[in-house]
């Protein structure tokens, strides 16, 4: 058997989700061959849908064909593609989008355009950090009228613990791997979310700016449907 | 200087957390001194508020004085305990509670007892491990109609990923230290959840059913106010 | 004494290996020099044996001599390399090979070659991701009727779990490396096979494709024994 | 709402298990109150089902009610009971059941009474460690001609290893928590047979008897369906 | 040998450290077994000189013979006793003792009866964690005017970082072991103290209250000698 | 939204630092991408401000516009850079700065050129480590009579101990990644730095050598503040 | 089957092991349940051998028949024992027992107790800890006489890097468990051991007294075959 | 002050180590920058000694100045390096140095360089993996007849423990990073070495073949001093 054989039945593209919990599957490109990334595109392709894809690689764009490749709209500092056309978003934002610094723009970058893909548009407070605490202090009160708060943080992740003792909107907290020594690799600021003194943080695995954007998702739709007396999705 | 008098400055309870962030603080018993606790307690009573004790150990509750041990209403399994009187439950519930075993209820139930000292009511679905998926699968329908769905889960803590592909409310998953081995402390439960291939599951701290409980009411508040078109709290 | 010198006497391959466990040795190639592969190739060639070589990098391949490199099989993605010729598969398939997505097929290929170097078939059930459990449930008949299984999952590692629940047969399940953040390197996936709330998981090293096929070999072989009333190998 | 009430409608258990898999459900006992336990059995009871349980301390037993705690046949070391009565054994022993030391009996204690319990017995070769070889290698023929082989190890788990080179059955791997220092807790001898370099091993959690015993279970039952040309549990 | 005459030679207290570093060696009693901690006072006795001892727990000072309970000064929260007399504080307090709450008493206690033991006396700032930023904030100008700050924090350890960017003194953090789950032991908090992006933080082990505040007498020592224009100690 | 537009808001650099704590804020240049730098340095022209920026890899150098470029001192082993004039250094030294050998070359001179740039200057002892003690203890007189003691150390890090049991000035201790196998990250090294017997020793990151430099700085603006009589920063 | 008669064939001790190694198998206690230790001592009093007991607790002495109980010679601090007749120690003490304090006496002894058992005795050097370094340096000429070194070391563990960068016999390092925060456990002082910057240190497990002592006897026994030109053991 | 400048007061090499242990300083060359390294080298010539290089990547050895280039005698596998003249090797071999396959080799050649560059040559027997025991069982008679015996071991290290309960001389074992999933790095095999079941092992850090032959090397000075009635070195 061939390899180009072997892939053509190892794909099967969750198309239902989006009826079960509201958004359509993304493709974590991360760790998938050529072969494989090609024929998920091939199937979009055919079915005529969009594809949101994360976690994609330079050197994985520049081997796909070029067919595909000219359409993918690819932001290389989220690592993030739109593959076919993406919904209008919808104004005004509900999303404040919190981090300590440039240095954890791969994340919140991913989170906007996640965000962007499914219809959400959001308002950015990024360089907010708490080595200088006025940053935050002086644009909290416009940060607590969003309905969901997004924090992203690295090092020691003390943002959310300060934004989520000042603000009472559901709060998602990203983690980042950005850092060195105790802080690389995310672990200390995962800990630091998990550990908040600060009541009812909920956080995201490390990095994981797509996952945030979903729980975003998530609490965005059930206010909709909540205000259109709408079943579950 | 004794330490009595010491105890007399070291109490600074935050009587408005809930204009900030919509509910009252709770006290963390764990870790605490008799004398602060009892100290905590005379606070409570000469400003005539209620409080909500979590992780509050028998043997912390034995050497209190009986003045303020009556007043407490202790349950052992979740190890929490209201002191002074609790807002009446709001009617319907509009949180499903989900676990895979009994052995888990030491966090659901200081979840439900934490909804409930806030006014909320909550609703168990709580033998339903995926080991045997039917038990889950025949209650799924029911699940999805709540707004809020908190899933509890140890040991390898698939349960998560299973309701987050088949649900689309907000999910908080909160991981337990039960098992052993690899999954002793909880570790690995986190480790799977924050790790899901389902999309936007928010996680919090092990076994930290508090937290759990005060995320659902974030969110609760959230719709309460957008039903009412409110302010932030 | 020289580098090639000492070479010579530094290889000593277990080619009784067959006697006593049921298959031979195989290569695993991480971490060998170049003089030692080649070393290696040359003693196979003289006793006219084939070889399996797992872990073969792309890079170890191109440095050996022309009339080694010719007779390699090679299969890029699982990094491993036939030597020689191999037996012809015995229909039909015995072992369901179960994945959650593509991201994982540099093990699942491992192993589906691996088999088919010793003989034996492999069917693939590639994409059953538990995040649209429907894919595995729409399978899960078919998947039941095979005598051995093996389940091979990263991030949270919740699809062994549920095939656990519903398969009676011996289940070997394979964590894999894919993932970021807390998955990363596969720890959480090898935690969530250990700590399955499902009985009766049998677990190999993180992206152990090699060890997983060789196991299954064992039951296989044990089965053949039996049905012909032989004697252990 | 008191605790027993909340108890009653908190336990669903898998009485259909055996129907997929091939064998009941059993009761991790650790972590469960008093009130569940009691439950369970009572279950069992209206049912007329026995039950195994494991990981049940002297204490949990001492405080369920005398006409349960009556019908127990509890063994300490294991903590393992029998509530019921249990299936006669089937002879002749098809497990091996190979250990370094007598400290690691708490661990081959639960898989021998678990492999009872579903009508299997098994054959102890229990003080055969690595620090004298001799006693390993004059009983390994024997050790050979089991279809099953379960190997409990603690500290370095090299016994594995030297099995898994020595013997074609399948082998499964039990790490046990036994140890101190670097090897408190299991973590050594776990990592030691998952990185076997002994091909085919397949590990469970650290002190899992139960686990393995279940593991030998579905190879044993395949062979039996096989023998009788059964089609799946 | 008995074990009493193995005692008479096994103990050699640095009675020259205060000529060497400015302060006495202190005695830490974990894992100390009573014999040797009875001759440590013996020889402190014998030559007339004051003991600070840390880490001692009840259960060590209960089975001291009498003449020398007697003589100790202990306060069981901080688990430290003085032995024999100690220097009157020089006034005014010159260190600031800042934490988060009440359960991280147990640490501020052995800090400032350590500083009290070498003659410094110090002002707490207790109960002012970030879950209620404010109760920082209106106390952070009069924490702005002492040489020496000392932070103790558990949990997320968020308030080092807040304080470092609010306050230019040198500042001591110390993490605590109190919290649960990925907080549990105080890896997390040193990882956040470690980790800050407050420029200047200097860390001591988790919960070594007498390290910070031996670290602050050598800041205080250094301004002493500087204001008189001593030598190094 | 192009990228640059976005950059032109996601920077809010913390110009009001020195006021503060002071000291200017740093750049910590690991993980920004290259539009951010650029804007920061351009955000530094336009004000007049001279930056420390540190992390800086040749890569992140090497495609700032030419107008940058040239306006940066850079120095690669400490990979530190000045953009713009820097303070005199203030005459003598006050700083002791100890390392064990020259693989550790690159914190220490993240050290010297920290202190540097903030106007002090700092006497290298770089080549003592204990594995030949007489080196340390030839010079250990000298470094007495520093007031501010930095310890640079990797692998065991035992150098900082033996330095706390001969010194009394305050003594910041800096771990380094710097070796192999279990101190491979610095983590060893950390932990022997937290856990010494010398009392008093204060920590930093893992290769924090700016931290450190702050860390000095703290104190010997206190000590300035101190003979000047002056309030804080 | 009964628990007894399972303990009957569940022994099998490696009285061989002399003629193989050079010294007897001793008994490691900790996990072995009582009826395991009791039939234990019956072979060796059958047998008409001695035997080392470590890790023996106090309560499985207590649970022992007084017959056995009375030919016990424990020693409670290092927890061990030795049933029967002990060789006479050989004059002179050829091992130097380095430590930093008394809080390690429970494995010096460990050591002392095991060489003695062998026929070996050992001299003390038991508190002279780096924090005041002159305790070693006054004694370093005399340790350098001895054939083997042995230094026990918590905490930090920098005792053997200064030992081994001034004495040139081999040199065994034990790191114990002894400690709080980063030290509980003994995992950094072992880290610190194996990173040490001194070559040629050798490391056992932490808290392995005994495992030194064997590793100081067959260093020992070398010696002696090597003076009589013996063969190997 | 330049960066030439500041190398030249850096070095101070450990010239006298030979007359305190035995043997001279060797140059760890990993993280030493070219500036350093060339300046150990000048020392070395200027003082007429030789050195041996370890960790010394070809690199490295690239941009040395060609005259110093010129005069290494570079090993690549084992990345050793000598300079200058080495010691003629003593007849016969007392080292037996063990492992289990070619992918070790990195380590046993630095191991049988090191002991060559000071004079002591060592025997193979270098694929011995116990996954086919019988290679070790066929040569253990002629390993028993070494004074010291080196084994290294990666992935499970089962080798050192087989060969600790046959072999009576000092074994130093070896832990190496070769290996994936929970091998990866070396730490299972560490912990194995550590743990083992066998007496009296003595174990180096991960891949530290350099030590390993130092610590043989004080073993051999011992038996030759002790052979002449020798005083220390």
């Amino acid at each position: 058997m061939t390899s180009s054989s072997l892939a053509s039945f190892e794909i099967n593209l969750d198309f239902q989700r989006a009826e079960r919990v509201g958004f359509d599957e993304a493709i974590l490109c991360q760790g998938k061959a050529a072969e494989h990334l090609e024929r998920i595109l091939e199937q979009a392709s055919e079915r005529g849908v969009s594809l949101l894809l994360t976690r994609l690689a330079r050197e994985q764009v520049d081997v796909l064909p070029p067919h595909q490749r000219n359409h993918l709209d690819y932001e290389p500092l989220s690592r993030t593609a739109y593959f076919g056309a993406i919904a209008p978003a919808i104004a005004p934002s509900r999303v404040a989008l919190v981090s300590a610094g440039t240095s954890d723009a791969f994340v919140t970058r991913e989170i906007s355009r996640t965000l962007l893909y499914y219809g959400q548009s959001s308002t950015p407070f990024l360089d907010v950090g708490l080595a200088g605490a006025w940053r935050l202090l002086e644009r909290i009160e416009e940060i607590r009228t969003f309905p969901v708060v997004i924090v992203v943080a690295g090092m020691d992740a003390a943002l959310p613990t300060v934004v989520g003792g000042l603000v009472g909107s559901p709060i998602i907290a990203v983690p980042t791997s950005n850092g060195y020594g105790v802080s690389a690799g995310g672990k200390t600021a995962l800990g630091s979310i998990l550990a908040s003194c600060s009541p009812g943080l909920m956080a995201t695995n490390i990095d994981n700016g797509y996952g945030a954007a979903c729980a975003a998702l998530r609490i965005l739709r059930l206010l909709d449907r909540s205000a259109r007396a709408l079943p579950p999705p």
